[in-house]
């Protein structure tokens, strides 16, 4: 893990049954750098081929972009169970592919990603994405599951950058060393 | 891939965020023989924690066991939208132990279960837990979702040897090794 001095590297992933948004940022404090973004097409084939294609896509990313901590959003609702089975399989199988390189996975609410990245838990989709952009200085237009993936990335380079984080960061590195060892 | 004429191991799993049920048994034609069984416990962790044990779980199973094909019981309903991405997330997490070995996945209906093991899609779950036991010659008594990962492992093995999916599983075989070659 990257100690408060060292840039780190953080991948942020919105997953989805049909498109994943993911990205890699690296944060230095509160300075950020964008290195890749993008989505993981689930395609239309079986079911167990999209997860495969999930999995496999996000183990590809931490492969080549080796990124030190894992952000993603927390889900609560969903429009009915058919639906929420399919996002949490997606889910289930994004996750996996960092945990895979046995990565830390941190869960951020889309209140607490709004509020890291516009300053307001209530803002709309439209200004997340214009502030991703913004604090990223990336000019291209931005699909809604990359900039999602994008703003959750933020929210955990914020999140950890704050001096409760860094102690409990600490903390946590020593107890784990210490399991390890 | 085992041919016909070889025995061929097949997992069977019955996930679940709290409990995950598993089950290797080797299967040739007809005749079925239980070599493990029983459950991963996802734990009160963090919900992380909890798809890490889950995948490492199948993982360890998988490398342990070396099954050649997998089957998984397909989920249609849950309580509400909450438990639904639960069950989603512990099913993505438990196929993805199977996946990262590039294991064949197929699904089957809680309907197609029943027929395989009882011989009625109707079954209550005392009469598939009976003939489970029955099948591969088990005394002791069976947790529940070990019982519910023996019978999909099962409803597999009656399945694959079924004449139509041996002529399917030769062209599948054939055109892997075509694209990998």
């Amino acid at each position: 893990m990257a100690a408060g001095g060292e840039p780190c590297r953080i991948l942020g992933i919105d997953p989805g049954s049909v498109n994943t948004g993911y990205a890699v940022i690296e944060a230095l404090g509160s300075r950020l750098r964008h290195l890749e973004s993008g989505r993981i097409a689930a395609g239309n084939g079986a079911f167990t081929d999209r997860l495969r294609l999930i999995f496999d896509g996000i183990s590809d990313v931490v492969d080549r972009l080796a990124p030190a901590e894992v952000a993603v959003e927390r889900v609560f609702v969903a429009q009915n169970a058919d639906s929420a089975i399919k996002l949490g399989q997606a889910r289930g199988a994004a996750i996996c592919g960092a945990l895979r390189s046995a990565l830390p996975v941190s869960e951020y609410s889309p209140t607490e990603i709004k509020q890291a990245v516009v300053g307001s838990g209530r803002a709309a989709k439209e200004q997340v994405q214009h502030m991703v952009g913004l604090l990223l200085s990336l000019r291209e237009t931005l699909q809604a599951d990359q900039a999602d993936a994008l703003a959750v990335a933020i929210c955990h380079a914020h999140t950890r950058a704050s001096p409760i984080a860094m102690a409990q960061r600490t903390v946590v590195t020593r107890s784990r060393r210490g399991r390890r060892a």
